[in-house]
């Protein structure tokens, strides 16, 4: 069932105006940045020397290793395609100190070396020991793939050796697995690099049990006795269980469940090693249970900015259609997580729409994440703010910002997939991708000024000069109209199938596709059962959702009405990169001083200024909202307001 | 400057439609409920044994004592109106317990005698020590009240001598108070209750302390050396500072005070203590300093409601305008502690608009905290739902459910107030005051179906068959034409002086008053910063602000749309007992399953059904909206629409 595969990054250049300053921004500022937080006294790097003691400050923290993992993820992304002596050499120093804290036997995590020895894999509900481990093995790929060094490689094998022992059928932990799962994705990797079956087959045991009767961590609390590291936040009451397994998704067999719920981290990346195994194991159950899942998420889960999870209470997802703005979540990580989701629903079913949503979440609720400086970050990403809230430098659980650095730094592998006999285009990004294909060895080159303009020119290069295949290039969902060309002639009857422009024939070296996207700027309304978004209409222009800041205005951002007969005028914006929008708009005037009257606020026009949404915060404290009063068709006879419904947006261009 | 005073329970009797029914549900079913609970093994009653040892469950929790002191104030209320022997014996029961708990030295607190002995006033900030003293205090001056017994008068007499030495001017505290405040305004019930002056100056030495530099809180924390008992919650870096001491408004010396900040049940206490102090000292400053945090309050962070603190975190005031909906706080205590302070502030002042400001939290943001069969709670009082929120029984920390209770047990202390040569009606409210004037004993009758409809008749009668005084009826600031009538003669020219109608004559046994207010529907809107209510409307019908209930629609709530011309039915409702309000209005029609889409929603009919606010969530769990979609002025010519800031509401009348 496995249709398709990323290019490895080594296979992808990215010299794009949009992508690549970013990128080298995280390997410039923001890993540097990261590996002084963590180098800080009594931190990440310190702990792992396992000299803490107990009454000594700065308990080692259960989550460490998995911000070192992924900080050396994300190093080794950039790493793969930019030669950084100074970063290599503190990946390898990290490194050093992940190999003198592992344990004889492979063990390696600090908390239960240190602080809780001997109860090593007695708390996987609460721990974060296999997520840990997880990231840990993602890292060793990852700096195995970049540089050829099996350093770290071999250290995680030991480990990921270990673990397969004692999550054996007959071993300790038989019928156990992960209260944040990670390590399922990871051993999947750890399969593909090493070629080990065995690393696939524990992932699929690890899925396969979870959800099981009688629930492993009831049984696993009950062994143990005493109350797991977050026991006191977790509900224990009978009552509470439901809402308790769903938290971490172990409340049914994975192929049995329908609804997103619970921890929206934990749930994208459990999705995601789902369809691995999926693919792997040529499973259909499991890809009929991914997409109703998907459906769950993407009819009544999502943000527009792609972010997931909307009640800050448990981190993760709400009711139906329960997605508040100010007061939500939409975590940087749990993006993170749904692009790594989309891509492999993609890749597993060739589907484009999928990338659709993939590129909802990288260019809002992932880009969000970071300041336009790479150095401070958002948790969480509401839609709107009263303007008390700032980026911070980093956090006490510090998921977020290296999540974000190894997302972007290793970008290339979302640009492109192959099967074998087509070349795929996912996401408009320029630079180039290098295809291994039956018919021979291909490059693609792609120019593009994406998301600013929406014109993307492909060159082929086959090394052969020649070459049979089919290129598929996807077509956003919003795009109505492309224009396309081939060697400067248009295709009046272009093959769009699945979300992809496919065309198959023999390709030879300079052969140039053009296509045109349709970049007006798109008025959209949400599902009438979202409150937060009642009455409210969005701006989004290509892949990218606006927002309104109040830095931009002299009135509070919420007090701000568009019609829908006005017009929209798209500046290209070299801030962002993308454009901003102006249009004519009125705001509530203040009346006087009371707050509550019966007389309704009056009305002054103003001009509405918007940004993209992944861009706001960067100008200071500032009110923000994704959502804009709709004001209907504005002042239009009586008897066209009754045709509201039918009435197409009349918008500007960029 | 103390112009009046209210009546002592015992002057007033209730026989009213609305009130009478739930003052009779507090004693017969609340107070019930709560002594059961608080009778459960190793809960409040048993705590007061004094039998807990280090290592058994329950240990006693430093509020305790503020519940049974609440639980105790509250039935002390009813009984001074009402004979109920089982009541008042198991009132003298924890009134025992209570004794047994009680040290030589007069100190009563559980916590500080068995959990940490030795520790007694070392942690003031955190601890509740004074809070729970402050309740014991007024539980005994309201014992004593109503029933002349002395038993826990004398018991609470003793500590309070105790707190007097410990925190005279050279006593261990000098320069203390409280963390949350509420001993200060009982200070002033015991001075007034047993005219020992030193009660009162000790009152006045804990305000005046407060805020004074340097901070006692923080001299305290180093003195001790150790973290408070919420140490971990509340930040103690030093850029935090200021915000920590805002929490409990230490902030500054409270004189000089502008703003509402912190927690808010602590400011409405500590106000209503600086209104008795300003009035006991005739302190102009003090006066001063409340009339600006009174605009603070309701200009820019009162819910309509009546709902004081917008912020759960702090469960206190966010910035100004910040009054989010369904994430917003809005605590039952404080709403109770804002009638508190309103009633101070108009009996100071003699000024009825503090009586509109009480009302609204009357009617609304206290009453919406129990169920409709008193023994369901809410601690936060949201003005909009997804229809997931529901009253609980009980909670951890329980001060809400006793805290309403008291305050409908001590209603009648509301309705009337007098001056040396006046009678005044503060609420309409169906029975007796009893007058004690310089001319003479005069009972006031009311008869009113309030807040059903607008009517009100008064009867005078003089114990001497005539006695001459002013006769003062607040007339609501929403009602804008009131009909008055005397003897059944028409007043033409009444005199409305500070929100009375102020009639002054000789009055004979007899005398008819009779007033009609203007309950129309009132349409409101909201100052423009208010977020949550931008583009939205609220109904209010009288001192009723109401909701829209999911239960009453086939629709969600928050797609409600009510245009600013269409006609709003009010039919009188037994169930509330006051009226459900009816109008045409259109909701959003779901196009299609999608959760975005760039097709506006269309619309269609239904019928717009709103309630009492304080009545929703009795029908089971249903979304809520209190802030209504505001449709403009519907389907009319263009020319019109701009005038839409000029246009009189057009209302239907019950």
């Amino acid at each position: 069932m496995r249709t398709r595969e990323p290019l490895p990054l080594t296979a992808v250049t990215i010299d794009d105006r949009f992508w690549a300053p970013r990128r080298e921004l995280i390997r410039t500022r923001t890993l540097r940045h990261q590996e002084g937080q963590m180098r800080r006294p009594g931190q990440q790097f310190d702990a792992l020397t396992l000299t803490w003691r107990p009454g000594d400050p700065h308990e080692p923290h259960i989550f460490w290793e998995s911000d070192v993992a992924k900080w050396i993820e994300a190093a080794s992304h950039c790493l793969a395609t930019t030669d950084d002596p100074e970063l290599d050499q503190a990946v390898d120093e990290a490194i050093e100190l992940l190999a003198g804290a592992q344990q004889d036997d492979g063990y390696l995590n600090v908390y239960f070396t240190v602080v809780k020895p001997g109860q090593r894999f007695t708390d996987l509900r609460d721990a974060h020991e296999l997520y840990c481990a997880g990231h840990l093995v993602e890292a060793g790929v990852a700096h195995f793939e970049a540089t050829g060094k099996t350093r770290l490689l071999d250290i995680v094998r030991r480990y990921a050796d270990l673990i397969d022992t004692v999550f054996s059928p007959d071993g300790p932990c038989a019928g156990g697995y992960d209260g944040h799962q990670e390590i399922e994705l990871a051993l999947v990797k750890l399969y593909r690099a090493t070629g080990e079956r065995r690393y696939l087959d524990l992932s699929r045991r690890l899925i396969d049990w979870r959800g099981q009767q009688p629930f492993y961590f009831e049984v696993e609390l009950q062994r143990r006795g005493t109350p797991g590291y977050f026991g006191t936040r977790l509900p224990q009451r009978p009552e509470d269980a439901r809402r308790f397994r769903e938290y971490n998704q172990s409340h049914q067999p994975v192929a049995d469940q329908a609804e997103v719920v619970g921890h929206s981290v934990r749930a994208m990346y459990m999705y995601s090693a789902m369809t691995d195994l999926a693919g792997e194991y040529d499973d259909d159950r499991l890809l009929q249970a991914l997409q109703r899942l998907w459906t769950s998420l993407t009819t009544k889960k999502l943000y527009i900015t792609g972010g997931a999870g909307s009640d800050p209470s448990i981190e993760g997802f709400g009711p139906d259609y329960d997605l508040p703005d100010a007061h939500g979540y939409a975590e940087t990580c749990a993006s993170v997580g749904l692009v790594q989701w989309a891509q492999r629903m993609s890749n597993l079913t060739g589907r484009g729409h999928y990338i659709d949503t993939l590129e909802r979440a990288l260019y809002n609720g992932v880009l969000s994440g970071a300041s336009a400086d790479g150095t401070h970050y958002f948790y969480g990403n509401p839609l709107a703010s009263d303007g008390t809230v700032a980026r911070q430098e980093w956090f006490g659980c510090a998921c977020c910002p290296p999540n974000l650095a190894r997302l972007i730094g290793e970008l290339g592998r979302y640009v492109y997939a192959q099967g074998p006999d087509e070349a795929v285009i996912n996401l408009y990004v320029a630079g180039t991708g290098r295809f291994t294909l039956t018919g021979g060895e291909v490059t693609l080159r792609q120019e593009t000024r994406y998301p600013q303009d929406g014109h993307l020119a492909v060159t082929v290069t086959p090394t052969d000069d020649e070459a049979e295949f089919t290129l598929a290039i996807r077509i956003p969902g919003w795009s109505r109209q492309p224009t396309i060309t081939v060697n400067g002639e248009p295709v009046d009857q272009p093959v769009l199938r699945d979300g992809y422009l496919t065309l198959s024939r023999r390709w030879r070296t300079g052969d140039l596709v053009e296509i045109d996207l349709d970049m007006e700027v798109r008025r959209t309304w949400a599902h009438p059962a979202v409150a937060s978004a009642a009455g409210k209409v969005a701006l989004e222009r290509g892949p990218v959702v606006f927002c309104l800041e109040g830095v931009d205005h002299d009135c509070a951002v919420h007090t701000l009405t568009l019609t829908r007969d006005t017009r929209i005028h798209a500046v290209p914006d070299e801030r962002t990169g993308v454009a901003t929008l102006h249009a004519d708009a009125t705001t509530d005037a203040t009346a006087d001083g009371q707050l509550y009257g019966n007389r309704p606020p009056g009305r002054r026009s103003v001009t509405l200024t918007a940004v993209p949404y992944f861009s706001w915060g960067n100008r200071g404290l500032s009110g923000m909202t994704v959502w804009i009063r709709d004001g209907g068709l504005g002042a239009v006879p009586a008897g066209t307001a009754s045709n509201s419904e039918h009435v197409e947006s009349s918008n500007g261009r960029g």
